[in-house]
């Protein structure tokens, strides 16, 4: 890792570079600069965590003048139990994985002495933006060189010291290994972010590690292409045929396990012969203090049910994450309106329908145009560990490439191969060889 | 198909829409589909001719204007021998292809009773922009419905009689299908394309068919992610080891096999000790008439050799893509910087290796970051139907999503399906329920 105050077209220019050596590095070389580095950061815990307590203590500062909020002061400290530990097994488990590299996904036969092989591979150079949580980047740099690919990681300025410190430990490790001194690298100037944005020739993708506006801000502002979402608004349709203690679970697992969590739920719509099962999901959810915000069918369902926080929903409340304890409630005729509904109100996130009709059920998984669609499940499954990837990059909602919670396969790309024996193009066509296109096993 | 002259908003609205239904149709569904589009245009051959007739006579006037080339004149004329019966071959072979939609590639037992499922799915709305080739509006049209995708497509505005005639069939063709009418949108209005290219909120995916110029406008003016590629500067490095007779060939090839193309090759790399086979090389390009652009120390060992067309190169000849009769010669010391130029003068398309050593085949294969990477075979091959993938959407060098040659599957992006019998996530966790992730297989 280098960490000088690169340029970011410097910066960019060295990760190019190290991420052609990187891409031919074999799984232990890789596995070998994750070990270095686990070593590196347990011999200096001290250093790194008295550098941590410098950001805390200028953080705590700019909290006490009312210039930062307690819970990102609260982010930055690297001594809250399990922290620091956390932080040195990630890196472990990330090598533990499945080396993502070199896997054939395609074998074709096209001639004899000419074969085809579909091969992944490293995508290449990664940018990483993230808010102020210093461990972030010792997981990034695990990722990276486990995948094979060189990452620029730009950090939030209050933790600038434990980055530095950080850093400087993963540089130093990694001199002793095979991974390239320019594979991860740490820009520390400040307000680059639009400089790194433009830098398509080198960054291959750009991923955001922070909040909505962060996400937004950068989707907006690169040609790069950005694997993330900005918005998590999760639906659950309630069937009438669904199980209503298995609906109160749900729904009240959904909205209030994480309420800032992009899995969590923010509508909930209600089949008009539904309605029946409102009152004592309602009342699920007020036990958690979940407000509700409810149109004027539901409103009504809802009138004789006692200890209720209510309000009446706005049109806006349909369209709006709140990442609170509330949730916004609309009564729906049936299925095709809720597939409507979800399809053009919401993020394309992960949406849920509860219901005992497995038919039902399968249509609203085929039409609902979201990364996830689940049948009586909770929203909150939305996750690379729940979904047993070892590891999560990030959760998206793009439409190409990367669906959903990804794992280390988001971070990879692949190559044609070709071996020969001197064929041209030429010798194919009518009154020619023909091709075999016969498909080879993948081993 | 719909022809309104709708405006790009509404067209992307209304194919949004359509997107949603066209996802839940079964493969029967869209293959009828695709029958009854065959149908109607063998039905309709004179009306459509009859247009195709009026695009020529303009097009004819204004090539002896000299506003048009003759080239594109040629494009244009539907009545030349084979192309009307290939466009029509066309979409029938798009429908026998297997059904891209609900391949499932993922399934794990995430609990007892709650099971994950990866499931491939369209992407969702395509923006086709293409040049004149009226033929195009079929082929893409088949390929859009085949995936379960819908598409809006703006042609140019040279064949707009003969889009008009196409698409008027198709659109009366698909309504006696499942096929929502919004699924195909044909944009007829003109200067459209930024507007189109802004679209991002409906338009998922950006396929240009046309030239250089075409693909990098769109890449550089849209957000949306866009599918192609912009240049093809293929390179071959010629090691001192490799077989005479077989570099020949391969190179020769390479070139000369249609010297339009994007997989045709533009840099020959010689390895220094590799010079001597260098003389017969340039004598066979030479028989096909190619110029060579030579570096000194080429240009030397190319003194004696008579019957060659040799210029000096210049720093820029090793960054173009010719696309004709030329190809750029440069020597160099070896593997690492033939790596080297090809990672920074090429164009991420196809680059090759001639060689006898297997070990440096496979060090260039990993080392170079193209999307096709080949030993001893012609850069030609780098193309959807040689690859055996029934169909080309087009050659992508991009490095997420799909890279190479694109078949069906480059149309299709995957979602997660959850079923459940109603678990929370908040049933998880330590001293809770623990997750199998024990991996099914695929059936």
């Amino acid at each position: 890792m280098s960490l000088t105050s690169a340029s970011p077209l410097e910066a960019a220019q060295s990760a190019k570079s190290a991420s052609h050596i990187l891409a031919t590095l074999s799984d232990d070389a890789r596995n070998d600069a994750l070990t270095a580095i686990h070593s590196g950061l347990t011999a200096a815990r001290d250093d790194i965590l008295a550098a941590n307590a410098r950001d805390l203590e200028l953080a705590r500062k700019a909290a006490a003048d009312g210039q930062l909020s307690q819970s990102l002061v609260s982010r930055l400290d690297l001594t809250k139990p399990g922290k620091w530990e956390d932080m040195l097994k990630g890196i472990l488990d990330v090598r533990g994985l499945e080396d993502p590299v070199g896997r054939v996904t395609l074998r074709t036969q096209l001639d004899e002495g000419l074969s085809l092989e579909r091969v992944t591979c490293p995508i290449g150079v990664l940018l990483i933006i993230f808010e102020a949580r210093p461990e972030v980047i010792a997981n990034i740099a695990a990722l990276a060189i486990k995948s094979g690919n060189a990452a620029i990681l730009k950090g939030g300025k209050e933790s600038t010291e434990s980055f530095v410190a950080i850093s400087r430990v993963i540089s130093s490790a990694l001199e002793k290994t095979q991974v390239p001194n320019g594979a991860v690298q740490l820009v520390t100037t400040r307000d680059v972010i639009p400089q790194l944005l433009a830098l398509d020739k080198y960054v291959d993708l750009v991923i955001p590690r922070g909040g909505n506006e962060l996400v937004r801000y950068i989707k907006d502002n690169t040609k790069i292409p950005v694997l993330g979402h900005a918005d998590g608004l999760c639906s659950i349709y309630l069937d009438s045929s669904a199980d209503k203690a298995l609906a109160e679970k749900v729904i009240v697992d959904s909205k209030t396990n994480y309420v800032a969590a992009c899995n969590a739920l923010e509508t909930l719509l209600v089949q008009e012969s539904a309605l029946s099962l409102l009152p004592d999901v309602a009342t699920a959810l007020a036990a958690k203090d979940v407000e509700l915000r409810c149109d004027a069918a539901s409103k009504a369902a809802l009138a004789n049910t006692p200890g209720l926080k209510i309000v009446d929903a706005t049109e806006e409340d349909f369209n709006t994450e709140f990442l609170s304890l509330t949730l916004a409630i609309k009564v729906v005729s049936g299925l095709s309106e809720a597939i409507n509904h979800i399809n053009s109100h919401g993020s394309h996130h992960t949406d849920v329908i509860l219901t005992s009709n497995k038919e039902d059920a399968e249509t609203f998984m085929n039409a609902i145009d979201s990364a996830g669609v689940y049948h009586n499940a909770s929203t909150r499954f939305a996750d690379g560990m729940r979904y047993g990837f070892g590891t999560e990059v990030g959760i998206s909602t793009n439409k190409i490439h990367s669906r959903g919670p990804v794992g280390l396969e988001g971070l990879m790309i692949y190559k044609y191969k070709i071996r020969g024996g001197g064929q041209g193009a030429g010798d194919y066509g009518e009154g020619k060889r023909q091709y075999l296109h016969q498909k080879l096993p993948l081993e």
